[in-house]
C-alpha cells in the first residue's frame, strides 16, 4: 500500500467529496482545490485551498504539495492545466480532459475511432445556424462547444423565430449544431483503466433525464447482452486509445439497435453512483485505486438498484425504506435544479 | 433529513473516522475531540478539538457546539461525562457507558438481567487473589475493572509464583477475577436501537482472537440458527433494558451449547467492520442514523465475508484479490499490536 501519499483534487463538489472519502478509507491524504469555502468536499479533506480555476499561480502552488492530481470536472482553464502538467502527474491525463472539454473535438475524436455519434456541425456564427437550418429543414440542437453541463448551454432551434429569440443581437460562443435524434433509451457505462492497461467495466445502467438533468439510473437494464457488450467494447476502445488512467463515464443513446456515444466524462460520473451500494466496488474506490497504482477491484454487481438524484431537495419519500441508502452532499443552499444528494434504492436480486 | 446538524465524537481513532465518514455521507457536520493531533478521524472531520479526556473545561466547550454527542470508546472520565451530560444529549446514554466501563459492574448488570457470564469475583487486594486461588484451586484471570482493551490489563494466575511475579510489592488497581473457561468459539453481534425502540440486529459473526486482539470475523458462522437467535434475543434484552440509542457490540463465548456474554461495547465494534462490505448497511451508518433519529436500515447480509485486521502492518497478501476491500486508518506510526487497518474479503454467496 502507498501510504502517506497526498492526492490533490481540482473541484470541491459531491464527486470530489465521494472521491475524498474513498481515498481516506485507503489512508491517503486529500487536498482539495476549489473556489467555494462551503464546498461539500471541504468537510472530508485534510486540506482545502480556495482559489479560482484560472488562477495559475495558486493552482501551481497547490499542485506542488500533492503526489498525484485528479479532478472532478472538465471545465478547467487550458493554460492553467498546461502549467499544472509541468508540476505533477495529472490522472486522467490532460489529453482526455482537453478532448472532452470541447464538444466538437470530442465528437470528432470519437468518429476518428470509428465510434458513432449523432451528426454534428461546427457553428461559428448565427449565419452558420441559419444556413444549416435552411439546408437540413429539421430541428437542430445548438450547444456551446465548452462549459456545458446538466443541459446548460444548449437550445433547440426549429425555425428562424427560434434563432431570433435566442441569438439575435448576441455574440455567439463557438458552438456545434446537432441533429435531434429520437432514441429508445440512454445507457451509460463506467469504466476504469490502470497504468498497466488493466480494465474493469461496470455493467451498463439505464438513465432517465429530465430537462437535461439525470433523474435515475437503473440496474439491470432490459437491454440485450449483445448491446451491453458492444457498449463495453466501445468504452474500452476509448480508454485504451487514450492510454487512460482512472474512471471514465461514457453516455450512449440507443436507437434502432445502434449505439451512439453522446458524451464522455474523464472522471467519476453521476450515472455511476449506484455502484456505491449495488456493486462489490464503487466508481470512487476504483478511480482512487487506478490513479494510485493499486490493483483494481471487481466490478461485479451484487444487487439490483435504482439511483434517484435528489434535485433541488434534500428530502425523499424513500427515506423510510430500509433499503434506501441516502447521500446528502451538504451543499449550503438548496436551489432548484441543483443536485443536493442521491438515493440508492436496493432492489434485491431476484425480487 | 436533519441537515446542518453537528455530531460531536469523543475519540479520534479508526472508529471515529468511519463514523465521521458515515455522517458526512448523510450531510452532517462532524466535530472530533481527541488528544492526538495525528488522529485518523481528523482527516475527515469538519473540525477537530485537541484535548485530554479528563479536561472538563475543554470537553464542555466542545460539547456546546454540537447537537448530539457520541463516542468511540468507553474510557472517558466519569466526572467529565457527568458535566457533559448537562450540556448536550449523549447517545448512547452515559448509563450504558458507565456500566461497560467497569468489568465488575458490567457482569453484575448482565447477571441481573438473567444473562450468563463467566463466574467472576471482586478483587481489591493481592490477599483477595491469594484467598481465591486457594479456594478454587484452578487458574484465574485477573483483570482490571477499568481501562482494559485488546487484552491489556489482564493476567493469568495459576499459582503463588504468578502472584509474586505480577503483583508483589505493587499496588493493585480495583480488579475482578474470572474463571478461565474453555469455549468452543466466540461470536459477536452488532445491534442497533433507535429512540422509538426500533431494533435491527446484524447476523452474528464468528471471531478469532490472538493475544487478546481480534484477528478475524467470519460470516456466516457454522453456529446453529437456534444459538444465533438466542444471541440476538440476549442483545435485544440488553438494549431494551437500557433504553439504548445507537449501535452496541455484544461478545459471546459459546460453550457446550450455552452462550456467555463476555463483554458489551456501547459503540461500534471491530467485529462489525464486515458490515461495510457484506451487508446492505454498515454499523457506522446505523449508529449515525440511530443517534440522529433517522430510520434504521436493513441489516440483511448480501455476501459472505471474512474481516481480517491489519495488526502492526499496512500490507496484506490479500491486496491483489479483486474482492478484497482494504481500509487503512492512516495512523502515523506502525507499531506492533496496533490496529492499522482491516480487509473485508468478500466470499460470494454460494461460492
Amino acid at each position: 500500500m502507498r501510504l502517506n501519499k497526498t492526492i490533490g483534487i481540482l473541484g470541491g463538489g459531491q464527486l470530489a467529496k465521494m472521491l475524498a472519502i474513498a481515498a481516506a478509507n485507503l489512508g491517503f491524504n486529500i487536498n482539495i482545490y476549489c473556489p467555494d469555502r462551503d464546498c461539500p468536499a471541504a468537510q472530508v479533506a485534510s486540506k482545502v485551498i480556495f482559489g479560482n480555476y484560472d488562477d495559475s499561480d495558486n493552482l501551481v502552488a497547490f499542485a506542488k504539495n500533492v503526489d498525484i492530481l485528479t479532478y472532478e470536472f472538465e471545465n478547467i482553464d487550458t493554460k492553467a492545466l498546461e502549467e499544472l502538467d509541468q508540476q505533477v502527474e495529472i490522472r486522467p491525463s490532460i489529453k482526455a480532459l482537453k478532448i472532452s472539454q470541447d464538444r466538437y473535438t470530442e465528437k470528432s475524436y470519437l468518429n476518428s475511432l470509428g465510434i458513432k455519434t449523432t451528426q454534428f456541425y461546427k457553428i461559428d456564427s448565427v449565419a452558420d445556424i441559419e444556413k444549416l437550418l435552411n439546408r437540413l429543414k429539421k430541428p437542430i440542437l445548438i450547444k456551446t462547444r465548452r462549459l456545458g453541463y446538466d443541459g446548460k448551454g444548449q437550445v433547440l432551434i426549429k425555425n428562424q423565430d427560434d434563432i431570433n429569440k435566442y441569438f439575435l443581437g448576441k455574440s455567439l460562443a463557438p458552438s456545434i449544431a446537432e441533429e435531434v435524434i429520437s432514441f429508445d433509451r440512454e445507457l451509460s457505462i463506467i469504466i476504469v483503466r490502470d497504468k498497466k492497461g488493466n480494465i474493469k467495466a461496470f455493467e451498463p445502467g439505464e438513465n432517465v433525464h429530465e430537462h437535461g438533468i439525470l433523474l435515475t439510473t437503473t440496474l439491470p437494464t432490459s437491454t440485450s447482452e449483445v448491446l451491453k457488450n458492444n457498449a463495453t467494447i466501445i468504452a474500452k476502445k476509448i480508454v485504451n486509445d487514450l492510454g487512460y488512467i482512472g474512471v471514465m463515464g461514457v453516455e450512449f443513446f440507443l436507437k434502432e439497435q445502434g449505439l451512439y456515444v453522446n458524451e464522455i466524462a474523464p472522471r467519476v460520473h453521476n450515472s455511476g453512483h449506484w455502484t456505491m451500494d449495488g456493486s462489490y466496488s464503487s466508481q470512487f474506490q476504483q478511480h482512487i485505486r487506478a490513479i494510485m497504482d493499486l490493483p483494481l477491484l471487481s466490478t461485479e454487481r451484487h444487487s439490483d438498484v435504482i439511483m434517484y438524484n435528489l434535485i433541488g431537495t434534500v428530502t425523499s419519500n424513500l427515506v423510510n425504506n430500509e433499503l434506501a441508502k441516502v447521500y446528502i452532499y451538504g451543499k449550503k443552499d438548496v436551489l432548484p435544479g441543483r443536485k443536493m444528494g442521491h438515493v440508492n434504492l436496493i432492489k434485491k436480486k431476484g425480487s
